[in-house]
């Protein structure tokens, strides 16, 4: 019989996944390499190598500017209201533009503007670092008249739920948070917390970055006000691959864009002075998009919706559990704490495991184990999973050679203060 | 004995130029395409091609997260050190980043923030809407105080360079124009315009996009404040590429980024809540740039350091004059203007056409005659020279296609009314 913590255990939940076979849909160039980090950069999808040929050769190389006519210029909207269907808003709700912290400053910047007289902004210090600075930085442009409140999490993994839901107010303009935080990947209950802000007159704006693609989001159900998330994790868009933006409809006519720019213009042809900005989402757009890197995020939307979100959504769990239970049977008695909340429906689709040595740790797993997490100070190693691609084996292993690196003490070598990089 | 109007003379021409061996350096597919919107969308280089292979296959397929560490992190600055030699900058007074449009609200809001005191900001009628959009948008967001003042041009076709220098005063904050104006292809005296913004004690940015890679810049020289640029003109870094940005170097400490995100923070990956700025010109970064796009542009520029830029400027100066020659013998006697400055050194890398029926003129010049110019209303068909691959040819060309259309009133059966498209 086997047992949990055999190989021969993950080997069989692998030949009953029954999304197994999209792993085969990416370039897997190295088999040994245990790569745990979709969550920081999605793997390449190989019908994305077929399109940037094509993207490359013929739509550059051949059509040169008639492209704009034949794709280029809609792909914003195209792309966007692919990733709408992922994350339950409308098709028109949803456009690929900038990066996320633009993306953020315009949609800030646009909710205080209709929310005069109220001058708190509310987020939480599991918010993602570069969030704050654009939150900040929106305010000190502003008027200085804002203030942002940062509730701390009561055990840097958990959101400050209890007190979010006392702090908003009269004077609370804007909620802003990351529905799955970065670090611990805990999940939010975006339904109640928005609605809880709309009781008190305040917009919700919700980074999905670490969502979208692997948590399933209703935006539409949870009456979401503004959204914004990233295309490199589990979209597998490509490195730095143009971010998206939501706004629901009934406010997309009300809001102005602070970084007006020519692709938002209502007849950006015209080449008018006065600007007038194009209907619906679009005058959100702002400079002209990077084409390449914007086209790419295609297929790896496409292998989303093919496999079905609740179906990712239902694989991811069962994976994070297996990690956890492995966790707990071979990890914890070596110092490994789990940082990740036990709640399944409280959790998103990585795992971080914390140890008095974890960047030691972290080294060894890099450069002696050949695999791939990604490192949170002070002490998380974050274990993403992409159900995509990730299978049981994978976990199985990095996980085993986690145990082999504290057991045989392989981190020693490594400098306690080395340098902290992706 | 050739006269300059025959194809004989054109061939001589491209027979004993120098630099005439680059265009193999691009794709070139369709031989008979007259491709005259390098000033647009430059076109494909071969070295692109296999960089594309290369970054998607191995960058992103292989190597994964740990690339970011290969190449990606620093891919701003050594770009950007590439486009300095292009414009009489420092390598670390230049970073690729964002749009133009947003690199110009980054310089902007920068500016006006150390110029306290001073209400107003100058610019031209001729400079991209964009820029307009977005120098609007910036006051509205700080505090309406500051009013945008917009000169217009005697003629359409020049600078208002006298009513400038009268109107530079001691509420005079930034003085911000396109170097090369989009339309009529105008350049600005660039030091004797920045040295007169600078007795007045004025900050100036100048929107080098139509300028670099054809017209020689030394923003050294000239002292310049601030600049801005896009990539995908005469530099060939693809549909969209990202921007750069120029900040003098002592400058670069005094100004503060309004867009402040965590590509710019000093230790990015300590995740940090506090905003702490990287030194130099990186806290000019906002969020994670698109990879893929970003890369892509160092072929082409590549080229241009190779070719020199002073060759390629003479080059365009030669090919603009016969360009201008020929309009003079062939299409003035038409109906035809020229639109753009007759002196070469007040005339950027493209000729812009005017004709009372150019719109029908530029839809059959595409759709009849298999060449790409681009047009600017009211009546601007804008041929652009790309010294790097534009041949004398390819001029004679367009110009004896432009004249049958006319002879021909080819252009008859396209409507008056034509949608405006790139």
């Amino acid at each position: 019989m086997t047992r949990q913590t055999d190989l021969a255990y993950a080997a069989e939940l692998d030949a009953h996944d029954p999304l197994a076979h999209f792993r085969e849909r990416f370039v897997i160039s190295d088999p040994d390499l245990i790569y745990m980090d979709g969550n920081s950069l999605g793997r390449l999808p190989r019908a994305t190598v077929t399109l940037a040929q094509n993207l490359i050769q013929q739509q550059w190389g051949e059509r040169l500017i008639r492209n704009w006519n034949e794709g280029w210029f809609t792909a914003p909207e195209r792309v966007g209201a692919k990733i709408a269907d992922l994350i339950g808003a409308e098709p028109d709700e949803v456009i690929v533009a900038d990066s996320t912290s633009v993306n953020l400053f315009k949609l800030v910047v646009a909710a205080l503007r209709i929310q005069q007289g109220r001058s708190r902004i509310l987020t939480d210090n599991l918010n993602f670092p570069s969030d704050h600075y654009i939150l900040q930085g929106a305010i000190d442009l502003l008027d200085k008249q804002h203030r942002l409140d940062i509730l701390p999490s009561p055990d840097g993994i958990h959101g400050p739920v209890t007190e979010l839901q006392h702090r908003l107010d009269s004077q609370t303009a804007l909620l802003t948070l990351s529905h799955t935080v970065f670090k611990s990947g805990y999940v939010y209950d975006m339904p109640a917390i928005t609605s809880a802000a709309h009781v008190a007159g305040a917009l919700v704006l919700w980074d999905l970055s670490h969502s979208v693609g692997s948590v399933p989001v209703d935006l539409h159900a949870a009456q979401v006000d503004l959204a914004i998330g990233c295309t490199y994790k589990y979209l597998n868009g490509g490195p730095g691959a143009p971010a998206f933006l939501y706004i629901r409809r009934d406010l997309q006519d009300v809001l102005s864009n602070p970084l007006a720019g020519w692709m938002g213009q209502r007849d950006l042809f015209n080449f008018e002075l006065e600007y007038r900005p194009a209907m619906g989402l679009r005058h959100f757009l702002t400079g002209t998009p990077p084409i390449v890197s914007l086209s790419l995020i295609e297929p790896g939307i496409d292998l989303l919706l093919e496999a079905g979100l609740d179906n990712l959504r239902a694989k991811s769990l069962r994976q994070s559990e297996y990690l956890i239970n492995l966790w707990e049977a071979l990890l914890q008695q070596l110092g490994f704490t789990l940082n990740t909340p036990r709640e399944a429906d409280r959790r998103g689709s990585h795992v971080s495991l914390g140890h008095t040595e974890s960047l030691r740790i972290d080294q060894a797993l890099i450069h002696e184990m050949n695999v791939l997490p990604d490192f949170r100070p002070p002490d998380t190693i974050r274990l993403g999973i992409a159900p995509l691609y990730t299978s049981y084996r994978d976990i199985y292993t990095a996980v085993t050679r986690l145990q082999k690196i504290v057991i045989e003490r392989l981190y020693e070598k490594y400098p306690k203060e080395a340098p902290l990089v992706t």
